[in-house]
């Protein structure tokens, strides 16, 4: 049952790129990395639970924050190393830095300019 | 003038993972690898270019296929080290596969099903 997951591109580390992108909106989200057994519970409890490369360890996004990503949809692109994941945001915030999402910064007169505002603290998402 | 250059977390082979998406559609179109030089001219030349692992060269986006995408903006994440392109896709064809975009399976009962039509056939693309 778990051909599917055999037809992944997983790098030396055994990780696969994710892209998340919110369903309603579009927005590209963020982009993190899953293992095999992440994306096996992603499909599994239809919630996306990423690995984290920083902690060394599996990440159910939203753990702390409450700022889940229910999945609706899991895609893989023609080269199969990269999946991309259909997502409704809770509470609009994907980003730790309390953004709606992860790409704030935009390249203008060549520097990065920070265009998006910051919803939630992250003192009072993460507790200060 | 290349500091925001400087700002990127590049991998240790000095890379770094990017993402296209068709400004108009939203559409993830695909995902690929810059390299500093890439990433210079990207921004120079208003025309994605990428860095083909496979081939250990530059790859300007559309050499072959005339499928160039033109970049409307470029954005950078939280943590430096994953670049968005919000671009317009010429021809409509982002893919090497004769698709829209790369994301064309879909994971549907344990199986990745191919959801998306073929626009043009590879070999008029790129000559048989």
């Amino acid at each position: 049952m778990s051909a599917w997951l055999d037809e992944i591109r997983w790098t030396a580390d055994g990780l696969v790129p994710v892209v998340a992108q919110e369903a309603g909106t579009g927005q590209v989200l963020m982009v993190a990395w899953m293992n095999r057994e992440a994306l096996a519970l992603t499909a599994e409890e239809g919630y996306a639970v990423y690995w984290s490369r920083s902690r060394g360890r599996l990440w159910r996004k939203g753990e702390e924050s409450g700022h889940r990503q229910k999945v609706l949809e899991i895609r893989l692109d023609c080269d199969e190393d990269v999946v991309l994941l259909k997502v409704e945001q809770a509470g609009g915030i994907a980003c730790h830095t309390g953004r709606h999402h992860c790409f704030y910064r935009v390249l203008k007169d060549g520097r990065w300019e920070t265009v998006e505002p910051v919803l939630k603290s992250p003192d009072s998402i993460y507790g200060a």
